[in-house]
């Protein structure tokens, strides 16, 4: 019998910890045994989110988001606070030494300036940012295997960069006039009470935020640059979708020379062949944000617009899951040594 | 290391067939090795439905419905096919000496006079009838466990006799004057084209339909008359919701004699606290369906409204898993020997 | 060219004051003249209501509450603030003589201590309920043509009273046992930051809430033990939909004797013959929320049920329109001497 | 008193024809008195369009789509009938000197080999092709005064054109590179009975469809090579929105040179300032689709991204309303002396 893995959750309340109390329900390893928030203490965790009720964890009483106790009860501490709050924490938990994966932003980019700038806020852990590791497991597994701090990669970039890797990787297209017109669920938005967010400004709608503009565009570009080994500027423009979970980056690059589809599909297909979660969709076929919900999936459709000389990619997860929860507790699996997909291998739910 | 058991699907091309495929994917002993439809023999089942690439399952090719191939390929088949052309299909597979769920509603009324005035046909089985066992795992766990063929529950059913065991097994209410204001997501229509099915027609709006004069109605008048010991008759009256899964069912039923909710209450939590599935909500808390999503719970809620002297049951149940492939797949579990929630504890996909 | 006559609406921001600035845009004799809110004065209303822009009363600048200022430039004032605060402003404004429409509960409980039982407040404007006429056209439409102040009824008592008027009056069903099954679409809700109604809370999922305890129901018990001639004593329990507009009320009766559904039918018929919105559907056919969205139908649909010795009255509108603001404004209407359905002729929204 | 104006339509069942139904019942000019229809000849129209009932065209009964008839009960048709189909009507129609307002494809393309080519069909009425109006009243209104032939624009095309007009004139912007991304309700998908367009396959989901390919693109390509002066080529990609109606498409564009947000806002405001329909959104303002939910709006955000050197444009419809049959109705309108915005000025429905 293999020894029960602690893990740790500060911020139940938000839809990154409803998932994170999900996915480990189910981990046949991990075993939630601290949950914190500050409005919610004292109650149990199956009180708060009846969905748990009869399943593990349904009775663990949340506490108070504090280092002592997490380093007291856990071996690892995912945290699912907002950005800025999270790099303090961080750095106090640690100072415990324990595991940390943090679900937000303060330690996805590497340089300073650039987080300072896109944030307009100060890092006050710029020691703590050298030793973080960006945990995309397809690309970064192995120091994430060594790392003690992750930063969990965000759920536009997550579809955006699995999206371009083999395109760019292969030099299919140019990394100049890249275009990701983004789409993602409402889940994104987060679940603090917002009238933009009610269920009747929302359904029933469609509409952009932020073109240009949003805080996951450096994050992007830092990944692709270093997939480029050139310095890569794109356009990224986000829309909101009346779904629960699922972002579709549709992705417009412009063909480097004469490339077919046939040729770029299969260098697709080669690259993705081991990756346990990344889908390249036959010729012809394009991805649907349901084909992915609730799972690592990462789907990916590719069409070749001749009469524009252009690539377009479609790459399609769950932005919870994949580019959220489950995708720290990938990371989390490497850092304990456990299989990268291990309590992360249900099928979609569909419909 | 445990026997693999071997699962054919006959009908793969449904809602419920695709719910079968997705749970056969991560369930522990079961593959599937057979599956049949007849428009799609020939593909692979990862082609058919995308979501499963990469998945277990997504590499076997979809044949012909046999029930000759279905003997040489498995231990126990799902039939998820029409009612009327299950009945015959059930024959052969029997004939084969093959276990048999069957997901119609061929084998769930023992009164074959019943059956035939409510479905407008001919049943021409009535020796299988006697042999099938009414797939209800709370009520009828031990039979299942020693049948053949099992008549898996009709969706509604399993909402509604759930919601009402508990209140007539202790006489808390009236078998007279029970009313089922029954709402149903989309996905209960099934997956064939027509017009008053597509997303325009259904998103949005709300709507009745069949108002006491559904089949499911005498299914669960059979099954509440056994709990109640006296005939039962009462009105059943179904909507569609414009969500993809999910039953609520609102059950109004007039209380006998004087009883607090409080009473009612403990008496419920006591009933199913052994049951995994059935989960009865805190005093005061009422259902939703996405808590049940994607999961065999059944919630219930209580409410006594002591104007009118009557107990309101909610009951709620995902239609797909509970109503029917996860609550076929329970019984495969019971006539295989297994416990009945292996590879069925997943958590909700929530939101 | 008639006389312009001056509304002016106090509360904006909420679904009802949205929904009054949309049906006065396209009013062929009003004209939104005053517009009030404490956190949006100040603004355009077409820039707080984008959808309002190159139409009447985008230029309009929204000022603060008050009653001089409301006399000073209306004929007729639409009240759509909170309950409570609704009673005191009413009382100003009737103090001006301005004829008052208030879509708040304050007025509509003829019976101060049934009021404040189920509001658990006190009336503090006793003589103004006098005062007030029930507004529901179809029942009092002359005295609405003669008051200075309408009570605007509920958006599920509408539903509801025109649903079970046609039966009552012709004593086909008992006026005891009555069940109501309402189901509303979210803006029902109201427009508060708050998490029970975002998006992710309401979209794909359904729910009860309140059963039994809803404070419509004494508004219902009111009205119909007017209709019964005895007093009338229900359950009435409601859900909520994830759509944006439109309730369904399930109406369950029981018969008082024989009845066929033909004689029933043509009552109904013959009852509203005249109603310019009610619409009696055909036999066999049942409503739909969509059939009615944006406008002032309210479409029954009826069943009976042999087995149970049931009537079953579907009865549907859209909660905004009918159910607040386009009933407001037909008893503005009738308040200033124009047809009841001036302005207000348009065709469902379809789909 | 004017002269009441006799429409016919041909093809009811679709959603523009059910769209048509909806507008020409609140039409004070046009009277639908004919209606056509092979599957449903010999109904009334309101019952099998229960919304119609109790306004304008209930009781009129389908015909036969036959142009004798049609001549003889109509001022001008309405033709919405799948492309291929319309060519010949419409040729028939002509025939019996009939003014024609065609929704189909049929006659939008002026170069008959590129209609060809994209639609894979022959066009068997050349001649006619000369005489027919491309049908978008802001760019051709007086053309369309003296047309007897109108070939209704598509729905993405009217959004498309809208959205870049001013900035293709305006020389903002380069005529090359153009992307449009475009997002369109499901009711622009049809309303025949298919798997694909289920409520289940596309509620809570996205994807795209048809990148590079859609037929709208020749369409789109032609009118804005007119505005720019030189041929435009441009990457036109569709996607699903589980939404009723609204098309969203955000379109990237090169800058041609140094320009400000404020100067380009500043030149569309003054580009559109006289147009009922096309509203340019303040500076920073985003559209949504509701906002013109059912309405003839336009409405355009604007967005300079200055890392990239782009403009983007968000432009917005009511696919079936101003992308269909609300835009039908303006040419209608023109063609009968009508202004313009006859009947068409209603405010749209939010939420």
């Amino acid at each position: 019998m293999h020894k029960e893995l602690r893990a740790g959750l500060i911020g139940v309340t938000g839809y990154t910890g409803m998932e994170l109390v999900r996915l480990l329900a189910a981990h046949p390893r991990f075993r939630l045994s601290f949950a914190a928030s500050r409005t919610e203490a004292g109650k149990r965790l199956g009180e708060h989110y009846p969905f748990l009720e009869k399943l593990p964890g349904a009775n663990l009483v949340i506490g108070q988001p504090d280092a002592r106790q997490a380093a007291a009860r856990c071996d690892l501490v995912f945290l699912a606070v907002p950005h800025g709050a999270a790099m303090n924490m961080a750095a106090e938990l640690r100072a415990e030494d324990l595991a940390v994966v943090d679900l937000s932003a303060d330690f996805r980019i590497r340089d300073v300036a650039v987080f300072e700038q896109w944030y307009a806020t100060t890092h006050s852990q710029r020691a703590l940012l050298h030793e973080a590791v960006y945990g995309l497991p397809e690309l970064y597994g192995e120091a994430v295997a060594n790392a003690k701090l992750v930063a969990n990669p965000g759920c536009y970039p997550t579809a955006s960069i699995l999206g371009l890797y083999a395109a760019l990787k292969h030099g299919f297209i140019s990394s100049e006039d890249l275009i990701i017109d983004a789409k993602s669920g409402t889940s994104g938005a987060g679940r603090k009470a917002s009238v933009s967010t009610l269920f009747c400004e929302v359904h029933d709608s469609f509409r952009a935020y932020n073109l240009g503009k949003h805080r996951h565009t450096p994050e992007i570009e830092q990944e692709l640059s270093a997939v480029a080994g050139v310095p890569v500027r794109l356009s990224f423009n986000p829309h909101l979708l009346p779904i629960d979970r699922g972002i579709h980056a549709t992705i417009y690059a412009k063909l480097n020379g004469e490339h077919t589809l046939d040729e770029i599909h299969a260098a697709h297909v080669d690259c993705w062949k081991e990756a346990p979660w990344v889908r390249v969709l036959s010729m012809g076929c394009l991805p649907e944000t349901r084909n992915v919900r609730g799972s690592m999936f990462c789907d990916i459709g590719l069409a070749v617009d001749p009469r524009t000389e252009r690539l377009i990619i479609c790459s399609v997860i769950d932005n919870l899951c994949r580019g959220a929860s489950g995708q720290a507790l990938a990371n989390a699996n490497l850092m304990c040594g456990l299989p990268v997909d291990c309590g992360l291998a249900q099928a979609p739910l569909m419909p």
